[in-house]
């Protein structure tokens, strides 16, 4: 019989502040980390992978809290796991004494989220399917018992939610077919980071143009004048056919997300990202309703699935952007997908950062496989950037996804990078580069 | 010159889980416990303490967030902190890597709760006043200086903010005065958990009316038939004229709170608290609803003061219950406070725990004396429990809080319980005592 081992813990930081790769208005200076973990078993061929991904200071805490959980998973049978994830989903996220911790949401959470795509992982590996296509190929009654539809009962009954995974189930194989011969469409962010000078950007965009992107995302919320800037720049320079995304990344009171959305409409955006406070699911309808038919985005900061509920019956999202770290992993993001497919909105997940491509472009192919049944408005975020330390790395061709076919969830990552920017100890953080922020907290 | 010298950390967790005390339908078996930090300061004689309060496991994950917030604040200068304790909390919780970890929830939003309560315990303590009196000393732009109404602007305004503290400033004295010779009202849950037996309900009961409360508070949510015999067998002991909230601590869907709360009508309940998700403002309100003229209570759960914003907005709630260590400290209840003035709803804290009776009281008698400035509809939860571990501890005499004397903010516990009850190497720990469920993640 093969046992859960142990959990094997990786403080894994990269210095992206030293290059301001991924900086933004709310953002500065990240170093991009993940708090990583290795699902050992007595089977030393088998391991889960998953991890959260931070940036930069309190990694460690990220990791505290994963290592807290080790013991409510450490010596299981993994056959008596795996044929119950769901099961065990409910455990963690139901315990009482951690759940106090959030409850569903912030570190805690996030901790539960990399067991929980951890165990997905090793449960895709063992299936030899990639993570989306063994999704994509069970019944919807076991689909169903993976999610907690608690606190969604009165928009997402139990019998509608199984109805949406039956019809979403015809054809799949076709469908499935098609996710491996065309993929799905990727927008790239890599141009538009706020530290990046004009030059860059112009060379960026070129670039991302060059490579075939229909829609490029830039960061604003700095300076309106620096933005208008910028997207005049950048309007000029890809003509009217490519879509232009903006991402305030939460820096806007209500009135200001408003007017600074009105002094951009001229550059035709195609949404508007995070104008306020992931938690304000009133202001963001608010901010909605006044600068329509700009469409809104949101849900990378959202912390669980009641909050994703909200914003859609509010009408605050035009654009659901689920992460696939930020919640409890795979179960809790296939409720997000049923509450997205119930409010017909499409979902454009979140990525860049480290691995989040590699993990989310399996929701979202199994969003288009198995649950929406298309792709219209539906693309995947991709940032071009930290993919080499993955043994399976998201590849995008001619602005698509590329279907992944290596079995698992695309989460594991080389053991020579744990290891080299292993935190504070590894040799990338021996001496620290320069220019990298991993001080505490800047006066 | 005084420097912030180190912060000193403690687990300490009391076998709560033994005995029951504690027991909700939420929370079937809590271990009472707080991730405490001292900060201490290059002059011995000087200390500033606080704490999170948890209910067991991940208690450790908590104390490694309050300690990664160590070096923002080890090594400098005393009063230059003191002196801008409004620019350490916008430090804190702006942090941009920290914040990644919420944002504004959670363990992080917690720790960083610990360590501002435990400075203004300082500052307190350096002004010879306990916490709430110093305070209300204060003037009102210095009050203002210590907020942050990042994303509440669309509702309170920094100048109507202000507008609340200069009309609470007047005739503060008289209110002073008042407070110190009566005291604030106590409401009492300690008769109420639902491990208790009918027995020991009706003897706790009987004490509760004897010593003067004129309200209690009960633990529902479980089995409806309990808790139709439950509430019958209180309102018979107690009569008529001793109010009874009952508490169902998020247990139900937004149609079962609805139904349940019309089953308990009969009994004349004085507020059904947190029927919901504390997350799920438009559940919450669309119970209020339902369920009127019974009122609803709810918050000590709640994240940040972005998430009660919108519950006084969505006129989710008649009852708002702020938590002392659930956000970010004292300047982010002060706000609270602010926001329950605008929208003129009445607070009454939660408490209970280890140290949220003594932590929470200031900001009660704070919220009398220059907010609300007034005491009708608000009362302090109390509960007779793990008061004797603290150097102040708080009191309540003939129903009612006596008011705070002793300087600082009644955050300090003895060292020899911090000792007794260290976990798990403490003496109350080793052995564990029989029933006490320390374990990991119960099957």
């Amino acid at each position: 019989m093969t046992r859960i081992a142990r959990f094997e813990t990786y403080d894994v930081r990269f210095p992206t502040s030293a290059t301001l790769d991924g900086s933004d208005a709310m953002n500065p200076s990240p170093d991009y980390a993940a708090a990583y973990v290795v699902v050992r078993t007595t089977d030393e061929s088998v391991s889960g992978h998953g991890f959260v991904f931070t940036i930069g200071r309190g990694n460690d805490v990220e990791l505290a809290a994963i290592r807290a959980l080790e013991p409510a998973v450490a010596g299981l049978d993994l056959d008596g796991v795996l044929g119950d994830l769901g099961g065990m989903s409910r455990r963690l996220v139901g315990d009482s004494q951690l759940r106090w911790l959030g409850p569903e949401k912030g570190v805690m959470h996030m901790a539960i989220g990399a067991v929980l795509n951890a165990l997905f992982d090793l449960a895709a590996k063992r299936a030899g399917l990639p993570l989306w296509k063994w999704l994509a190929g069970l019944a919807p009654a076991e689909l169903l018992d993976f999610v907690d539809l608690r606190y969604l009962t009165d928009v997402l009954p139990r019998s509608e939610a199984l109805e949406i995974l039956e019809e979403g189930k015809r054809d799949v194989a076709t469908r499935v077919a098609l996710l491996e011969a065309d993929g799905v469409e990727a927008y790239t962010t890599s141009p538009g980071w706020l530290g990046y000078s004009d030059e860059r950007l112009r060379a960026l965009l070129a670039e991302a143009k060059q490579d075939g992107f229909a829609q490029v995302k830039m960061k604003i919320g700095k300076s309106l004048d620096d933005d208008i800037r910028r997207l005049g720049l950048a309007r000029e320079l890809l003509g009217p056919s490519t879509r232009i995304a903006v991402d305030a990344n939460q820096v806007f009171e209500t009135e200001q997300a408003i007017a600074w959305a009105h002094a951009l409409e001229r550059f035709d955006i195609a949404w508007l990202e995070e104008p306020t406070s992931p938690d304000d699911i009133l202001a963001t309808a608010a901010i909605r309703r006044a600068v329509a038919p700009m469409p809104v985005a949101a849900g990378e900061h959202v912390a669980n699935r009641v909050v994703f509920k909200q914003l859609l019956q509010a009408g605050a999202i035009d654009v659901m952007q689920i992460d696939a770290c930020r919640v409890a992993g795979v179960p809790e993001n296939i409720v997000n997908l049923l509450l997205a497919a119930k409010f017909n909105v499409p979902v454009c997940p979140h990525a860049g950062g480290v691995g989040l491509c590699e993990a989310v472009q399996h929701l979202a192919f199994f969003d288009y496989a198995a649950i929406s049944g298309h792709s219209e408005h539906r693309r995947v975020e991709w940032i071009d950037h930290l993919h080499e330390h993955f043994v399976s790395p998201a590849a995008v061709a001619h602005g698509r996804y590329v279907a992944p076919g290596a079995p698992g969830a695309s989460t594991e990552m080389h053991q020579s990078s744990l290891e080299q920017f292993s935190f504070p100890g590894g040799p990338a953080w021996s001496p620290a580069p320069a220019g990298a922020s991993p001080a505490p907290v800047p006066a």
